[in-house]
């Protein structure tokens, strides 16, 4: 099933996707939910954020070809970073819709799009095992981990900037409850409706099961948490005016144009 | 006044301290509260942290003292850490309550304390200056920002371990709004009743006021976010049996036992 978040005149909903139609559910999606017999049609309603979490997670250098990539960009510490497995928190401020402006600041050197399948969580885990942690993800969606150019990755000791800036995470258009295997999806980034990069998630480093249990065995995956996994291939810089879109046909495409600072 | 959030009976509530009393407020105190006639004594009731934070911030390095300290331990990069002003993510689910343990993960080379003044958003907040930030400031409430050892900080390339496992954010007991002077408080650090450490929060080196309006010019600050400010001295490992307290006497006395992981 596809669980979007609508809002329509002001009111939140959670709806199935249904082709164009958001049937209305009622219920907690992570508890139970009932199809209503309300319906709104896709193209009038507003998409929300498909959770709210309590922690959004990141995981960088999760593909060997985008490991490359920024090793030559940043230098080799970037590669052991891949081997040890480091996930950080992507600020939840910065989470956006599937619809949203990605916004410029003023005084970065550029932002640029990773696209990567996103995990969402549904029940606690804490200390769950590998075998295990299927039993705990609810579903995936699609994210773009959007980050800014080295020079706040060289400047700052945290990614408070180079990640989690508002506007820098948008995550939708809405949750697949339904992927048999997310480790053999493909991921296809396109600016203006070009094709920019392809890559598929049977390349991951650490796949989705040891992603869930390795942060549980410190910090607890609450309902709604999200992880983005890391983009696959290569990105370039992005401008104002440009609309990105990350498909992964399994699940949808996630829109974002990209606006300048006011 | 004085906001708890608490619970009895599964009910979630916030009140007013009137001292060993809880008045029941009504409403949400990032609006509008009203106080009720229902009231709880102190001690029959569980407290919350004081609140649901969208980001909990934190900002190292943010004392003389302290900078000192972590320069002999880990090195004079932190020196410039200091300088630079880098807030991080403190993860949202790291937070616990005044009375929740403190566990000790089994594979950390210890834990330590650090006590501080925490800032309590109340009102949307971006790029404002720091002439304007006090406007946007809700209260403050006392943090243990807990912490492990050097060897996570050393290993990890994010601070996801050495700051944000789980209960390493104790926050509370409560919110004062009614804090005239930010920067005339003491902080005094207690384990089991012996006076660990002694600091005012006169001598941060990025003010409250600052640090609202710095991290205002990247990511919005949401009703409710919260920033632990630095710890201002020194601190030692903690072991499961200790009772750590954490008073700021304007505010009052976070307390929390150290336990062993099961």
């Amino acid at each position: 099933m596809k669980i979007a978040r609508f809002s329509v005149d002001g009111m939140e909903f959670h709806g199935q996707v249904d082709g164009r139609l958001l049937r209305v559910l009622k219920g907690n999606p992570f508890k139970r939910i009932e199809v209503t017999r309300a319906s709104y049609p896709l193209e009038k309603v507003r998409l929300l954020p498909p959770t709210r979490p309590v922690n959004y997670w990141g995981v960088g250098e999760n593909y060997p070809k985008h490991v490359n990539f920024r090793v030559e960009e940043l230098g080799s510490a970037i590669a052991e970073r891949a081997k040890k497995f480091t996930p950080w928190h992507k600020g939840a401020g910065s989470i956006v819709a599937s619809g949203d402006p990605v916004v410029v600041p003023p005084d970065v050197d550029w932002i640029e799009y990773e696209g990567e399948l996103c995990i969402v969580i549904g029940r606690p885990a804490f200390k769950v095992s590998v075998d295990a942690a299927k039993d705990f993800i609810f579903g995936y969606t699609v994210s773009n981990d959007i980050g800014s150019g080295p020079a706040w990755f060289r400047a700052d000791f945290s990614l408070w900037r180079v990640k989690s800036t508002d506007t820098f995470g948008p995550i939708g258009p809405w949750i697949e409850t339904e992927i048999a295997d997310p480790h053999q999806l493909d991921i296809i980034v396109r600016v203006d409706g070009r094709e920019e990069d392809r890559g598929n998630t049977r390349d991951m480093i650490h796949n989705c099961y040891e992603i869930v249990s390795n942060i549980s065995q410190y910090v607890t995956l609450h309902p709604g948490d999200m992880i983005t996994t890391g983009a696959p291939g290569l990105t370039r810089a992005l401008k104002p005016g440009e609309v990105v879109e990350v498909e992964i046909p399994e699940i949808g495409i996630l829109r974002n144009p990209i606006a300048a600072s006011e």
